[in-house]
């Protein structure tokens, strides 16, 4: 798990600090000068967290898993945590042999911001009036087996954008000021999850993003459903929602691919 | 408001940037090089937050509250905002004024370090065995009017350290792993709360450190009771508490005051 604020994303690029970066340069001091080979389950933007991610290392050399976590974690950032750590079958592949993935959107809808959750959520100005159940309608329109290039980011190189959406939907409650600052809540907090057996480039945020403009009267349930039938991302005016809403929140495999 | 992570604490000086400095320079040029002089409720160190913080402005200029909270809160950084702006006597010091000071201090208990909460509270590892029914008994020993001398940083100035608290609690929930994740629930939040007419230096962190060492069983109740009575901090051996869990909550004035 990982906040991504002060990184490029969860790739080694050359724009800047990475996860892949950090945990590859602690695998290998861990494992002494060894050939280290990461895959992540999903790639993650400059900006965006991780809570569920699930990352195979490929090593010729044999530690016990709870040594690694240990270690690994002494010698990672302080943003950057590893809760967990097994063997896996050699032929293990985290990206393709994902089942489905969950990621989470935090949207703040207040007055002030939320301090506490600043780079983890998307601030909506409550002096803008947000519809979050007209926003929770739109969400369940996602459901389904769906082509959904309308959200997916342009020029992306992939053919087929059909993907399975078994869970799409809005909840909505009041949060604090601070955490155990029961008696001043001061705003909601919209979370917005959603759960593919695959995902396109920016796929959430673009969904998101068409999500609140439905929230904010911009676009109607009709606009959304045309959009998504036309399968053009130019149709799609909203801007892509920011990365620090985001957190893929979990990766799930088959009993057997483990 | 402000989150003081990234801070030399509340007071200009010449280790680093402090929340002061910030104020003052967008002052500056919101007053177009007037003469500037800003007074804090309370001082907060380096890594403490603050809600609640209260800072008097005086300036031979007048311009409306609402325009300079507007202006302010576009030339200062993200993490200092100004949540309210009004006039006040000429004659009001909100530090000398302020009839009480109510200070929260957060621990996350738990396996795994809370993300998101990161730099904004003391994370225990629940591997430790904390007792935090024991804290809450403790934290009412606190409560009164006493000699806090032995919960004073070593080597203040200050003269008369008897001080009235006037609460002195702790609360515990259940937290999410992230922001709008429901269903994972992974450790406490202990919250602490303080309110007294006045603060000593590194009191409220020299007292959460006590709480915790009685909830570890390093220390009795009664320990904790024979430290206050003997008023000198050399018989309190608890480090201070981490900074990140601190946050000014609220200054409070009588009516006559503002």
């Amino acid at each position: 798990m990982y906040l991504g604020t002060a990184y490029a994303g969860s790739q080694i690029q050359k724009n800047g600090i990475t996860i892949q970066e950090h945990l590859d340069k602690a695998l290998k001091r861990l494992f002494a000068g060894a050939k280290v080979k990461t895959i992540f389950a999903g790639r993650t933007d400059s900006g965006v967290h991780a809570l569920g991610q699930a990352v195979s290392v490929l090593v010729d050399r044999q530690i016990q898993p709870n040594k690694v976590l240990k270690a690994l974690n002494s010698l990672l950032p302080l943003d950057i945590r590893v809760s967990e750590a097994r063997y896996a079958k050699p032929e293990f592949n985290p990206r393709y042999d994902a089942a489905r993935r969950e990621y989470l959107y935090n949207i703040y809808y207040g007055r002030a911001p939320a301090l506490y959750l600043q780079d983890k959520v998307w601030h909506i100005d409550a002096r803008q009036k947000l519809n979050w159940r007209l926003m929770r309608r739109a969400a369940r329109l996602l459901r389904g087996e769906h082509d959904c290039a309308a959200f997916c980011a342009a020029g992306s190189a992939v053919k087929n954008k059909v993907r399975r959406v078994t869970a799409s939907e809005i909840t909505a409650r009041r949060i604090y000021r601070w955490p155990g600052a029961k008696n001043k809540a001061d705003g909601l907090l919209l979370t917005y999850k959603i759960q593919a057996d695959g995902f396109l480039y920016h796929m959430v945020r673009n969904i998101v993003a068409a999500l609140v403009d439905v929230g904010l009267k911009k676009m109607t349930l009709r606009d959304l459903r045309e959009i998504m039938r036309s399968g053009q991302r130019s149709k799609l005016r909203s801007a892509t929602a920011p990365a620090a809403g985001l957190v893929l929140y979990d990766v799930k495999y088959g009993k057997e691919k483990l």
